[in-house]
């Protein structure tokens, strides 16, 4: 995987629904997005909730209103195919999990792309940062913290925090090497004591998986994107339609070119 | 100035229409923004053209719809009230220029704050780089580039620079201390020859007045806060309010705190 060439036909293997998998360690150095899509009326009040939050909720790329395409980062896409799995949601319920939404788009929809820590952990391994869950072979651990996002219109509740555990001397390096992405979550939101945010119990994450921690290793903790489906479903919505998790959207825009400096 | 106490009795002032003039060089170290008044219905359109031109138009806050508080960046204010002066516009014409909105305002109306480069001109006054329009006592030259900004539904155009002359040996410097304010305009858009950006009369600007540019100086261009106004009026909107031309809105958060490494 890497080349544009494999990178293509992976694409094409999701477009016809040969390829369901999560897409972690598909296409390395591509950058993968989350995807929310509502209809208009809640378009604004959405984009504004992600204005407000920049750290959880880093807006990549927004569709015209009624085209499924991802206008910036994959102009020759088509987000109602080229996701592995979607979810759907209605009045904030799932409903219904599918290979291709095609028969639920309207032509009042938008869809928004926002950026996945996938990126950031990719620049951490580069920098000689493990990364505990992939070590693990499981779902980053995330937690519900005591950390109220800013509100917008019907959208509001608490940020998603996933945890990674690091060395202690390797955390400056971490803040570091995330702040420089800082349209895929950027610096973490904290680090260390999980009681701080409100976090009781380490083993049992709200959302993935627990991971060890080791001897000399702090737990550090990034806004997640899980923060802007969880407040979009809170709000119960008449319809939004999301990526499966870990199931992300691979666009055509390298990890590297997000780095700010 | 700059004392918290002196901004009060400034930002009082202000309020009663007593102080009309440039803000320039008041409440140092205090962030100044560029204001944007629309209705609703054009509010996400709007929002979505700053998303996707975030040099041009880097977005600090956003009011609720109906209410004239800077929620964030100056919970205390009243933004019908609390700039110097006001420029209306009436299907992109110029009607009125005024110190207090009041009548104006709308329930259905939304304020925009966007970045303004007095920031990062602070940090390059602090990084020992003189900005040669204060030096000449005149406003910054700005120049309609051939850069066409990312359309939004109405809203579209060119972007609006902004010229400053710097010492070959201090353009890096400049690159560097400017990439760490993106929320003002961040890095430049171009270093040199600015027949590279369509601009082929340095000596006469668009908006404001020419500067001069000295033997071993490159002039370096900044995307413009001008943009916004510029691409919003040649939407032609039934009613857009302005802050006027250097009258900006003076915030309570400091400069240094929108720096982000």
């Amino acid at each position: 995987m890497g080349s544009l060439e494999s990178k293509q036909q992976l694409m094409e293997k999701i477009r016809c629904g040969d390829m369901t998998k999560p897409t972690s360690g598909f296409a390395p150095g591509f950058t993968q997005a989350n995807l929310v899509i509502l209809k208009k009326e809640l378009a604004f009040e959405f984009l504004l909730f992600c204005q407000r939050n920049p750290k959880s909720c880093p807006v990549l790329d927004v569709s015209e209103v009624g085209s499924p395409v991802a206008r910036t980062f994959a102009p020759e896409s088509d987000l109602r195919t080229d996701i592995p799995k979607y979810h759907i949601y209605k009045h904030g319920e799932f409903v219904e999990e599918t290979t291709d939404i095609s028969e639920h788009w309207e032509s009042d929809m938008v869809a928004f792309l926002l950026g996945c820590s996938f990126t950031f952990e990719e620049a951490l391994i580069a920098n000689g940062i493990g990364i505990r869950h992939n070590e693990e072979g499981c779902n980053v651990p995330m937690y519900r913290a005591n950390i109220e996002t800013e509100p917008a219109g019907i959208f509001h509740g608490q940020m998603i925090v996933s945890m990674r555990p690091i060395p202690r001397d390797q955390v400056v390096r971490a803040v570091q090497v995330t702040s420089r992405f800082p349209d895929v979550h950027g610096a973490p939101v904290h680090i260390g004591d999980p009681a701080f945010i409100g976090i009781s119990n380490m083993a049992k994450p709200d959302f993935g998986q627990a991971v060890s921690i080791n001897d000399g290793e702090d737990p550090v903790f990034w806004a997640c994107g899980v923060t802007p489906q969880s407040v979009a479903m809170a709000s119960k919505p008449e319809l939004m339609i999301t990526h499966a998790p870990g199931h992300m959207f691979i666009t055509d825009v390298k990890n590297e070119t997000l780095g700010v400096f």
